[in-house]
């Protein structure tokens, strides 16, 4: 495990503060070390730094009394979603309050004649979209995890079908915040777009949680479509793979999905899910339209693959048989990790140009092979992104030691590639060093709308700076 | 006309930044008068206010330089494109100097494979696109006017085919400025997505010259479309031609462009034209796609349309015919100044959730109708963005002042029903207290960032705030 650096803690504050929010939220405030821990632990290497207590607010304005105490004694103040964040977004380094925001659960307006809704944060995105299928509707960003819509919202989530649909910062219209003293605001109104002043909604979207605590999100939706076609097709390398990506979007193929799956990861896969797949690159693929639109689009993708040297290209349109070839792409967590059990997985999260994918995935590929452990690539390739899942022993000071050096490697490569150190899991408390390499003076001013907004630093302190 | 508030003059400071800046630019600082009204001079109806100097920096170090001057000794610094925007954004209040982006006009880079580019401010939208057309490629945003693209990121431009791909927000990957301090910063690597630390990008774009001055855009493109089809379709009325813009969305039909021209706007647009269009609320429509698929989607509207009581429907696929309709609508500013020729046209810029356009649209027809001048409606009913161009005789003092009193009572009514004062244009001088009402306590913390990145509010003053 890594130990992120403890910061200072107002103890005399935090004792007042707990005091105050005791008598006001009874039970609902909740203090016993499982729970303190449960809600300082994240799905990531990073060690558990728990919060003094964990609060369950029911509604913005009990969120904003929660602010306003925290804010009178600079307590410390951590949004809680559902925990799935990966780089120690929940931990409470200098203690603190976490808002669990569980309870603040409501679809509070489904608006299907202008493909909007408006939920709390607590909302899951399953809830959300079983909630909307009845309707037609859906809401797109998929990161994987069920994860709640707020804390989406904070880390500028996104995932498999980014690449048609966009990010979390695409598809947020409007937000409902509770800001570090207490005040509620709402960053924009609900009209599909607007240009009234400074964009709030996108500064929040992506801030981890550390200028303001997310309230209420006004969220864009988009019809079911009427077919979805899946595919799959195996090439002979990253590079032929990446040249068939890069050309299917330079075509215009309006793609909904577009994964890779390295020759470690297609091993993992046939292993776990009993498939037998050509273990060479593998591309997984899903298009959204008309039954005659989603067909065409996987007919033009099956040419263009053909041209780099795809082969095994399988196209299927019913449910059963997409549920399969997707459900391979969804365990591949499990599937990896069945490659050394026992191992926890470190997850990297390097952004790329399009053109220089399979640079970065081949040099990353080569030097994992002398790491000792394993190392599968899985890709939102459409977007540039990939993750390796570095699969330690984390009783080894030795292995952790290398695989910290090249996460550190690997973030550098991907800058000097006219990339990001993370395309889509954010700073967090892991990525902080990088976030100055790649974006260097802006980070200042980063800091100065920290400082002016929070001047008190009692949101999410830690992070992200 | 009407005057924005004069701000105090820093007289001092002024004379001692021109000094410098004049040995330094020599030539390329003007301050004859002719120039620096054209500098103030907006396509608006808030009268000029010249700055003391215009700049023509070919450099961002040049941009570098040109701030830091003015930053020692807090001259006020005003951005300038093609001064296309409509709410005084180039106006100077407080006297400084503009800059003039014209000659940083050269498109640095186009990187087909990853469909992104990389250009000065000063580059326009027509030359981009006519750069780019040998490739296959185009950038989507069209405001109307062949404005900068600094510009156009500046005031978070967007247009008819924003309802497709998006508006400037989304289509721009990553900024450099030169900051209030004379710093240079970029706010994104060229990866095309990112959760790296706060959207400096998102925060700039919409910021309208007052936080930081535009050095260089990298920018999404799109290929071009393998077929473009253009349609046409009457209504009986702005209530039934919304509600075919509803369900055409509804039904997940990537419409490029949809357009209402209300029957003030037809009837122009036949006598301008020399047009026999049906003088009814009429949409115009672009679809975008492969040969098949616009194909498709027009008959898909077809059908939609005539649920509606649409009529007089007609399709194209040939450029001829697809130019004839569009050059209608592009010439719809010249057909309505023909309406009441010698009046000056004030633009309004409301937009609302789509469900609610058919009433915003109603109720503000019912009131033009009451004002005694001309008031055609044209709207980017895709988004629910609409614009009314109230047709006055300037030097009436009365009519100036009803419009006035029309506009903010069309911006309260947008605001009730969830919408916005801006859709597209910015707030600048003429929107100001319509912001607040909009979003209330919000611009607090808008003030907040406008005060910690530039304290001595030097960044394009006294527009927004």
């Amino acid at each position: 495990m890594v130990q992120a650096a403890a910061l200072p803690r107002n103890e005399t504050g935090i004792k007042t503060a707990l005091d105050l929010l005791k008598q006001r939220f009874g039970e609902r405030m909740q203090t016993g070390a499982a729970i303190r821990e449960q809600h300082g632990h994240t799905t990531t290497w990073i060690e558990t730094q728990a919060p003094d207590a964990v609060l369950f607010p029911e509604s913005t304005e009990e969120v904003a009394e929660i602010v306003r105490v925290c804010a009178a004694h600079k307590v410390p103040v951590i949004p809680f979603g559902t925990g799935t964040s990966l780089e120690g977004h929940v931990n409470a380094p200098a203690g603190g309050v976490s808002v669990d925001m569980a309870r603040m659960n409501r679809i509070l307006a489904v608006n299907a004649q202008d493909l909007d809704c408006v939920v709390q944060p607590g909302v899951t995105r399953e809830d959300l979209n079983t909630h909307l299928r009845d309707q037609g509707l859906f809401f797109p960003i998929d990161p994987g995890a069920n994860a709640s819509l707020g804390g989406m919202a904070a880390t500028r989530a996104s995932g498999t079908n980014a690449v048609r649909y966009g990010t979390m910062k695409d598809n947020v219209i409007a937000l409902e915040a509770v800001m570090p003293d207490g005040e509620i605001i709402r960053t924009a109104q609900r009209a599909k777009k607007t240009s009234a002043g400074y964009d709030l909604t996108r500064l929040l979207v992506g801030s981890e949680g550390t200028l303001g605590l997310i309230t209420e999100l006004t969220l864009r939706l988009q019809g079911i479509p009427e077919a979805i076609t899946a595919a799959r097709c195996s090439f002979p390398s990253v590079d032929a793979a990446s040249q068939a990506v890069m050309m299917t979007i330079q075509y215009g193929i309006p793609v909904a999905r577009i994964e890779l799956l390295d020759e470690v990861s297609v091993k993992a896969a046939n292993a776990y899910s009993k498939l037998d797949l050509p273990e060479t690159p593998l591309l997984l693929l899903e298009f959204h339209g008309s039954e005659a639109g989603a067909a065409e689009q996987a007919e033009t993708f099956g040419a263009i693959a053909e041209e780099f040297g795809g082969s095994d290209f399988k196209a299927t349109g019913t449910t059963e048989e997409r549920n399969a070839l997707w459900q391979a792409r969804h365990d591949m967590y499990w599937a990896s990790m069945g490659i050394r059990p026992g191992a926890k997985g470190m997850s990297t999260d390097v952004c790329v140009p399009i053109s220089n994918l399979a640079t970065c995935v081949t040099q990353a590929q080569a030097r994992a092979a002398e790491l000792g452990f394993p190392a599968p690539v899985v890709g939102h390739v459409g977007d540039g992104n990939f993750h390796m899942l570095l699969l330690i022993d984390m009783e080894s000071a030795a292995e952790t030691a290398r695989a910290e050096d090249f996460i550190g490697w690997l973030n550098d490569l991907a800058i000097s590639l006219d990339g990001t150190c993370t395309g889509e899991h954010g700073i967090g408390q892991g990525k902080m060093p990088y976030l100055a390499k790649e974006l260097g003076p802006a980070t200042r001013y980063m800091r100065a709308i920290k400082a002016a907004i929070d001047p008190d630093n009692i949101m999410n302190p830690g992070k992200i700076f």
